[in-house]
């Protein structure tokens, strides 16, 4: 397939260049007219706008399922009435469900690869791969009576790692570690997962400083923030990154650039659950990479990654009094570079040799007009919807409102069946 | 035209009910299947919620043509260096071409009235009535060495009440008398525009307390917020709604209350240009109603009043650490009742004899799914591309994707040009 003469991001702007794929790779980026084989597919590149594919760094994927689920309740009673009780009855086929159907919505928005952590997640993986689409997944693991061992999150993270060695599967899914969070964790517990990832070799994905109660609650329990608690119990000896670092202190932002920690900034659920608002220029100042994600359906209401970084964008200007906080570049980092990073893939730019992990965003619509400065239209105009191809690995996922993997219309008729059901169980 | 069995608000939820639109009005809304004479169209109500238009109740309608420009300049050069030196050069024709550009984005996402400040009001107003939106315009009126009445301000609004006089225009357009603001007006023009207000029995629509500079700027100058200064000059005697409001005293709300006065938040605005957070909470306790607006997509880079919808709800809950903050309620009286006041039109539920603005999302949508709670849904989840039809006082202006009364294609070429043209001049 070529992009022919389609516009790409260049620094702060965007120039216009053919862009071949072949062999699910980018063969070549090239400022002039490039002659193809006879039978490659030509794509119109005119009003259109090419990047590479969105990385949702952060999220709870079956939890599509539980979207609006206790809305209107508070923090305590959300979680207790609605979501534990709920989560408790979903079955294996509820998780592929809940799965596909928030791959429909990323997929559609323009997300090519997403960072996870839940539970069943061999069948998270078995769609995410039906799918065509790229995860890096886990399962959150925390303090049990069971030895470390005999925990379902080990057992289902080795169950993970075997199925991942069969038919290149490791090319669309990476095994993560993952510990839930410092409160549901102890120290036997965190230094064991050190000690897992270690040994397979994998990165650590966790929740962080999320509320100001748990950041606090680790003061109190440990002396320490939850971070350096993380460090003291030898955790970031690992690659890790962490979800939310909404109330980090300046020493825990000394040691995530020591220790090479990515945080995930997760700032619709932050703002939907009433946790806060993070301080990304001090990250900045620290010269902290930082990635964006979505969190679960059930907090932030959807898994729109556009609008996750439009909010990201939005609120530091707005409660900085700054309108130059993230600028487009910035954003851009933190869009594509930090995304491809966290995860430990090739990406992120258009370049020849990259995977064709790549999106397609339509310039042609009324809202994106005037268009000379796209990438300020992407952060700040654009909707989910005006992605209009989404590619990954050089197979189109979606085209102009139909998905070329996935079979929607039976995806949102079980999904309501399946909510339906689950409540019916509870 | 019959909705048949369609979901529609009810309190903090939905019902479903079929409504008869006939002569431009609600004729009917009813539990029971609704008979209708042979050739009424019946729109099927599965996966469908209906709602009151939505109203964006401060905008700048031509600005649609600067969107994006200057980005990422601060505010002082983006005024004088991108903003000023465009809006000189625009034309009576560019206004039409930009207003034109701007309706296409709003009747897309479901707005059917707007409540605008700008210039070339007959202009803008006439391409309104050829769209079949309703409108509320008015010229922001300032200082000047002229004479009041020989203002361009003044003369423009005489000129539209001339205008509205014909044909039952009147039914579309309101006009509004428009005071820029305080930091562009001395006393006298303040006293004018209230007298001239009063004389033809006008709304005031002005900018208030934007910015904190804005703010303690006129402390300094009259001794006064800027609220108790248009109070002392006697502005607030007519009914006035005030745009922004970021950096109110509590005197002010209490003012506002007494008065009347509605404050008009815009929140994506006011976050991307850094001008602040309003004080929502506040203005709640004090029992204050408050509507919603975009403000023009040079400031905001969009006209999404759903977005817009969004960012307000988001924005108080993480800002108080408060999930709680604007609930469904809230938001439902803030996007709908609230914005029909402010703009003096009958509208703003699903009633018998309230004019048919209306608009219909789509909750058959992956990111929409599961349905159980469709007003949570609609400010959290929904994205503006999830309207699939908008009708003004009956008649449908948009369904899925089609525009009826205006020539998408050929404006947006238009448009493009017209930005070219005018970049070109400068």
């Amino acid at each position: 397939m070529l992009f022919r003469q389609i516009r790409i991001p260049e620094g702060r702007g965007t120039t216009v260049a053919d862009v071949l794929i072949q062999n699910g790779s980018i063969a070549a980026v090239s400022s002039e007219r490039l002659d193809v084989p006879a039978g490659t597919r030509i794509y119109d590149g005119q009003d259109k706008l090419l990047l590479p594919g969105l990385v949702n760094a952060h999220c709870h994927i079956p939890m599509t399922l539980l979207r609006s689920r206790g809305h209107g309740l508070n923090l305590q009673r959300w979680l207790t009435e609605a979501i534990f009780p709920f989560e408790a009855k979903m079955t294996a086929n509820d998780m592929r469900i809940g799965t596909k159907l928030g791959l429909l919505e990323m997929i559609a928005g323009g997300v090519t690869s997403f960072s996870d952590m839940y539970m069943y997640i061999v069948d998270i993986a078995d769609e995410c791969l039906n799918a065509g689409i790229r995860a890096n997944l886990c399962y959150g693991i925390g303090s049990g009576d069971e030895p470390f061992e005999n925990r379902r999150g080990v057992q289902e993270t080795l169950a993970l790692l075997d199925w991942v060695q069969k038919d290149n599967r490791a090319d669309y899914i990476t095994v993560d570690a993952g510990l839930h969070a410092e409160y549901t964790s102890d120290e036997e517990t965190v230094r064991a997962v050190a000690a897992f990832a270690a040994e397979h070799n994998l990165s650590v994905h966790t929740h962080l400083s999320e509320t100001r109660f748990e950041h606090e609650q680790s003061l109190e329990r440990h002396g320490m923030t939850p971070l350096a608690w993380f460090e003291h119990c030898g955790l970031l000896h690992n690659k890790t990154q962490v979800a939310h670092a909404v109330h980090i202190s300046a020493d825990d932002i000394a040691l995530m650039q020591t220790r090479n920690v990515v945080p995930v900034h997760c700032p619709g659920s932050n703002l939907k659950l009433g946790s806060g608002i993070a301080d990304i220029p001090a990250w900045q100042a620290a010269g902290l990479p930082f990635a964006v994600g979505t969190d679960g359906a059930a907090s932030n209401n959807n898994l729109n990654q556009l609008e996750e970084l439009h909010l990201a964008s939005m609120i530091q200007k707005g409660y900085r009094f700054d309108p130059l906080q993230l600028d487009v570049e910035a954003l851009m980092s933190a869009a594509f570079e930090n995304g491809y990073r966290v995860q430990g893939r090739a990406g992120g730019q258009i370049l020849p040799d990259l995977p064709a992990d790549l999106f397609v965003l339509d310039l042609d619509r009324p809202h994106l007009i005037p268009a000379d400065d796209p990438l300020a239209l992407l952060f700040h105009s654009a909707q989910a919807s005006d992605v209009c191809l989404t590619m990954a690995a050089g197979k189109i996922l979606y085209e102009n409102g139909e998905f070329k993997t996935l079979d929607a219309e039976r995806i949102k008729a079980e999904s309501a069946q399946a909510v339906k059901s689950l409540l019916a169980r509870i």
